[in-house]
């Protein structure tokens, strides 16, 4: 199995905490930041695998997979021993319905928030616009008032086990608890007690530190940057 | 089973194009565009399936869903004949890869143009940005030629059996070709091909028969401006 990627990329991370918790052996393909970007450089092989040209890319004999979360929900789906028990329907109901909340409701105020308090300030770009960030951080309050609610009664989003709905959110959810939007973290008790487990979860911990053991070297200037904070 | 809705929305029409695909029997709930909205009116029971306050939602015995591609997921692939056969790794690697990119790259352009070029008039409301348009178009160009390269080889998008993808793009695809986007899609024979193929087919017809046969009766208004175009 090998992953093509830039492991300081969230949708990248999003994959890696998949293989680490399903305890799969692949190989990681440091891709070059400026030839994912709208290339002009086009002979790479493995811009034939990404029409879209988005990474990650994961290719698992002749599968050839982009789009970070059909690949985080096939890995989690595909490996290990959920393939070996029936699939519940109100399990896949429960999975399904917060997956897509991940995707539409928590992931576009909680990037644009990563982006301008965070990106944008670290790579010099202008200052962030204060009336944006409050619109964001109104947005994403509203969807982590949800949360708030579900995890209540439950130790995950999905329930008491540890879901792919969790997974796909540590990425965003690590670079918020690093910046001031942490704040709409804490001040809601269990949205903050599951935070905290899901980010203590191993497969996370081995990002982080597949990240420090250079599975980026070659990122070294954007990685040091990112160490500071 | 019973489908809370506003059969013009879009999202609504995604659900129900897999019901009638999958020829399941189901409740319709017109629900009002009113309460639907930001509402202050929290009396009605539906609002408690639905913390996000979106609508669709799907009620399945106990089982209670919103997000309208995570509905039709679940509805596509636990009801039918899709159960019954072992589900092979790569025809499911295929289909979330292009669920994904149905969701994250075709969606937002194409519904921000419709909203721009289509909506927006029949509204009243403010005249389209032309640049913003041009932008919208531009990207969903991008989108279609990738769409039009994977045509070339197959007569559906994720091979030759229609899939829970296409539906995924009736809505939309549907408004597409009832505005100036449309040139976006004849110019590229492979997508036109197929768009003419999945908006053809019986599932799409009931559900664009069942907006015309007063399923959503309490949104006349709304509707006969739908119809004028």
């Amino acid at each position: 199995m090998k992953v093509y990627g830039c492991a300081i990329s969230t949708s990248t991370q999003r994959i890696l905490a998949c293989l680490y918790e399903k305890q799969l052996d692949f190989e990681f393909v440091a891709v070059d930041i400026e030839v994912a970007g709208p290339a002009s450089n086009n002979n790479d092989t493995f811009l034939s695998l990404k029409p879209f040209r988005c990474l990650p890319i994961l290719q698992d004999d002749d599968i050839n997979m982009f789009g970070s979360r059909a690949i985080s929900n096939y890995l989690f789906n595909c490996y290990g021993n959920r393939m070996d028990v029936e699939i519940k329907k109100k399990k896949m109901a429960t999975e399904l319905t917060w997956l897509e909340m991940e995707s539409k409701s928590f992931d576009p105020p909680a990037s644009s928030l990563i982006f301008h308090t965070f990106y944008k300030p670290m790579l010099r770009m202008i200052v962030p616009n204060k009336s944006v960030v409050l619109g964001l951080e109104s947005s994403l309050s509203k969807v982590l008032d949800v949360y708030d609610a579900q995890l209540a009664h439950c130790t995950y989003l999905t329930g008491d086990e540890f879901s792919l709905v969790d997974i796909n959110h540590l990425p965003i959810l690590h670079l918020i608890m690093a910046c001031n939007a942490k704040n709409l973290v804490q001040c809601r008790p269990n949205v903050f007690r599951w935070a905290l487990l899901i980010l203590a979860r191993p497969c996370w911990v081995k990002v982080l530190e597949a990240i420090d053991n250079g599975i980026t070297h070659n990122y070294s200037f954007l990685l040091s940057i990112f160490n500071q904070n």
